[in-house]
């Protein structure tokens, strides 16, 4: 018999790509619970509970329907039940990922329209009211919008590009991703008017991949009656005459849901808004080590910076894959790479998760010491402007009484 | 804050539906690895080793598709890979689950022919040739049926099956589910000449539900290629190319592939030949229990008798859902209900994935007990069969050497 | 690397020697949690709570010490902490395991007697009165008896060996071994007047072996003031102190204590009085099923049952051994041997710690069918009976509201 | 039911006290194995495993005896097997710890003789060899000496102390604790002429506290025959008969066992020789960060550096208690007290056990902004030496190929 534990490095591994990020012990030990008879009374408590629990997490008092299924799966959902074959859908070209959701759409057979943009900013709310604007017959449908990308570090405005929107006097349905920002990032499905917001398991949620989500208006509901596009798996109506019962229409991904209760369980006790608090407050640790050593952030616009991760800028000279390579090989720390357009120009820190003060101070010493390793030049004190930045505010985020 | 373990009874929970199974503890110790980077060199070896290692369980040389999802979004990839919008396929009344697989077409846009049948047999060949021999212009595209359909304890026999459509002289495709047969009982996707094997994870693969597989022939990469309906999640070709490498077009769901390579080790250590020897032997323990009880199984051919599950036809006075209720409460043992057509007439009994002797035993004793508890007239010995059958049988495929 | 997990056997192993018993998930989940330091306010509170709750286990408001050791520990430190050099010490030979406490007394520097038996019955209440009547410059210090001989399965009289050592006037302490009876088998230390409770934590308690007990009436720890027997590892007086507060005056088995924990609350969950009663019932049923076979059981007085285990004596021209190691081979199930003057006579089965009905018919059905296997005559309907016992009385103290 | 996670904090603990360590995942793992028979087959696989590749770990090739006790037990072990009632024997007063065992040896009716010293040096050798050369009549039976003074981060020159008793031509045995050094701090039982070393699982071992350790030489051994201290628990000769088979005397802590056997793995996978040079690498980079911190290390001889801990002198103005607290309740580590003599005058920074660099990097970042955070005066750049110096050395024993 083989041995699956991977090849030996002392200590832990640091898991900073923007997500999956480290799963919290509780959640994998609560992963372990024996898996249990789906149509039976105690799968119903369960169910039922973390049916009713993840709605606060999105901000809303809606239905929020869970898929057995990666993120990518409830893009796919948000689309197939909202829209209809040869439907116009607005995108906004925030990045590797917003480009990847408009290539899903146009497979889909949907007609997508990317507003392009330099990927150091968010969706742009006067673009957007500016082309709804224009579509006086209101072919477009929806637009799809991506809270935080995960590929930049930047995030967009949703309540303003609700706003936009109503501006326009336009019927379109707001589409939200926010994979990486959820249970990370201050986020508010309903009192920003957003009609489906979609989200993953594996970042903010603190869980392994392997479950999906859309938060659902009721102005997304009736739409989903009226959509033509062929549908089962993703089918909002089938799962939600189960779901009032706390049970699901075909089986679900037992021994995560039991993850996902004792990550709700997690949030509830921090407070979502110490979670949010502590994202912010690491992130701006992460932005003055960055800014300390000499590089720029990807995010050009103060106000639209993620809290979830921090994308860097690296000078024409510098591989920054190299950079990521000699991190992992001499201190064990996975980051995340550039994406398409920011490929072997940046490099990602991922901050979200289960996550604390010392970790980060850990992560971005990873960091300062590859760039001295790797002969990168750059000016030191990255991790003293942190360092000073955290203990000037610490305990106002750090603990939870 | 609140405990998740569920009420108290002492020992264990015997969760004897057909599925999902009782999952070994070595499986839920791999689940509960630390996640790692889905992009990372760990990821890539666990990737290629279990995408490799999966093709002798399905009894093929072909690519296997693994998908972050329920079982039922292996029938939708199935369907949607190969067929196009308002193609024919003829479908095997089996039972509930080939009804619902019917559904799906037909909500997905297709075209599904129905073949009906009495519940107590598989899907018969002969009525297959016919149909197909019948469709001189071949609008059948796919021949679509349950190998052991979960709801009845019958198998269909696809080899015969694969015959019947070469009788034909028929084009069709030949999809087969598997779900509740892969790993349990002996399959051959090559060698039966299958076009597209469905599965899921938490039968015979002892894995907590959360993945589904499409074993796939070249023929079916092929109308893959053709096919016309709008697809991406479930799209079998942008799965292959990253999966050459072990890597995967979207997040994979980490922590159940680890759950899977150490499933597949099991599988290996036990043998797949002695896996399945031990299936058939619980069985035909089980069926000789119930027929010593007075009861009928369902399946009315003992050349379809399920090695994964048994159904028992119980007296119309009778109810099997008050009879398992009873079991529940006094045995702390789940059983299956009678599904659709069968509520009210049949309960089911699990003995599939990681199972042995004397758990067997501890089953059959239960729904004794039960019957007993339950006041429900019936021949007592069915345990004293069974355990004479499996004391004289004992060592042949109990013990792996 | 190498693997760790035993060779494979499909499903669970059947552990039913009597201890160590199935550890349930719960307590290997709460062993797993972080260590902590030992010296903090999460220890301390972790401390406090189980030295607290420990104690109605033991039925006793006094102070329960907690070593970190073998049950074998703990009848050491019941002898340092009471006796001095050269004290004698009244034991009585209820088998194998009172023979190696004597043992122990003796290498200890003390002076044990031991009142000869058959083995098959309870220590003497008169015998013990008689003995004690004759001391009348009471040399003997102690009378140390053991609760629940796991050799033979045959209990002691607790509190009728109080009542005869009052009943001689008598000052010695008395000392009882409950290793293999705590939290399985009805124990009163306060009520029934014991000086000392020696307890281990791989029985009843469902832990893993090393966590070991001694309850302390007020009177022993008065002798343990006097005692002149060095010590340090084991003495009371070290460990009262730190106790008081949660802590230990050496580093305690921390992740051990989560399972204790833990155990403690299922326990609680269940109830004691319901704990007894599953046990009694169980033994009832293994009782009939060996009856039926045709054996008889090593307890030769009804009234000193065991309800942890049953011994079962087997014909002269049985060899248990072999009996054992086909059960062990054919159906995966461990069970105790005969031992010292019960070698190849009898063999022991074990139902006690967490466990239900359908694991003691597993269990039975196991010896059931390795006699039969083995050849070894006996009369069949033993399986049968258990069941018929347990499904008449199941529900009285199958489930836990 | 309650639940027993602790109260909640984002992100893991930092258990930055010497000892107990943080416990690696695949050690928790392990030792939730299901608890086996321990007189079965599989049973003696391990312990024969474990019993053999345990002695590389301490440098020898004799036996090494292994008690379910903590590590005081084996201090008490080492003593009573291999000295007689009021023998004397010879300790060095080198910090807490030696007090504790000289205090142990006294009230188990030995005669400690305690060579003061002023807890910044390891014990002297000339001293030792200057004692014994005096004793003609070698009444000193034993030399016992802590190779690493948890409580002073300072180390004894073991090989020397040996050199010190032969140059005095006396026969005593000597007695070694490295129960904070073993698989952290280079050893060699044999080859330094060591008869007992006592050790723990808690610390280098990165096991929970629960087994401890005797490693015996042959002279040893000879002194247990003739040993006339009271001892039955503690007694080597029992032990190593059964051992020889891969057997215990009495139940051993079967699932601590399970975690031993990975510890080891994981220090044969890493490589002892890597295993030091990592420890030392991480006390060097810890000594830059508290001196350019402007603190002195309690440890006045920098050949005597412990690589496993760094115990820190505050300013007499400091509270290192109320920076402590400080830190844990601001950055949620655990550092080790000043103890006795130092209470209040030093705090302790534990680096040892499962360990990387981005950690370190981690607990030195929380102490210097601990000292910020607690206003207590001190040069800043303690974390960047400590990084530079990583930075530099990076590589030579990070990460194991």
């Amino acid at each position: 018999m083989e041995e699956h534990w991977v090849s030996y490095n002392s200590g832990r591994h640091f898991l900073q790509i923007p997500g999956p990020t480290n799963v919290p012990d509780r959640v994998l030990h609560a992963m372990s619970y024996p898996t249990i008879d789906h149509r039976g009374p105690d799968f119903q408590a369960l169910g039922a509970d973390v049916l009713e629990r993840i709605k606060p997490v999105f901000g809303t008092t809606n239905p929020v329907i869970i898929f057995p299924a990666s993120g990518t799966g409830a893009w796919e959902a948000a689309l197939v039940n909202t829209l209809s074959p040869g439907d116009q859908v607005l995108m906004f070209e925030t990045g590797h990922f917003a480009k990847l959701w408009q290539n899903m759409a146009q497979r889909l057979g949907f007609e997508p329209e990317l507003i392009e943009s330099d990927w150091r900013h968010g969706a742009d709310p006067a673009a957007i009211e500016k082309r709804l604007s224009e579509d006086r017959d209101h072919e477009i449908k929806a637009v799809a919008v991506v809270h935080n990308e995960t590929s930049t570090g930047v995030t967009s405005r949703i309540a303003e590009i609700r706003k936009a929107i109503d501006n326009a006097n336009h019927p379109a349905l707001l589409l939200v991703d926010t994979i990486s920002s959820l249970g990370s990032i201050r986020y508010e499905h309903d009192a920003w008017g957003v009609d489906v917001t979609v989200s993953g398991s594996q970042k903010g949620l603190m869980l392994p991949p392997g479950l999906s989500f859309n938060a659902v208006s009721d102005k997304a509901l009736d739409a989903s009656k009226a959509s033509r596009h062929p549908r089962s798996y993703w089918d909002w109506q089938e799962m939600l005459g189960p779901n009032d019962a706390g049970f699901f229409p075909y089986t679900p991904a037992t021994n995560l849901l039991y993850g996902l209760r004792e990550a709700i369980d997690m949030l509830e006790e921090e407070g979502l808004q110490n979670v949010f608090a502590r994202h912010d407050r690491h992130a701006e640790a992460t932005r003055r080590a960055v800014t300390a050593w000499g590089f720029d952030i990807v995010c050009a616009n103060p106000a639209e910076y993620s809290s979830a991760l921090t994308a860097v800028l690296v000078p024409d000279s510098v591989d920054p894959d190299a950079l990521r390579r000699t991190i992992l090989e001499n201190f064990d720390m996975s980051l995340g790479a550039g994406l398409s357009k920011l490929k072997g120009k940046a490099f990602r820190i991922g901050h979200l998760g289960d996550f604390n003060d010392l970790t980060l101070a850990g992560t971005l010493s990873g960091v300062e010491m590859g760039l001295k390793r790797a002969g990168i030049a750059h000016q030191s004190g990255g991790v003293q402007a942190a360092l000073d930045y955290l203990a000037e505010t610490a305990g106002s985020a750090a603990k939870v009484a």
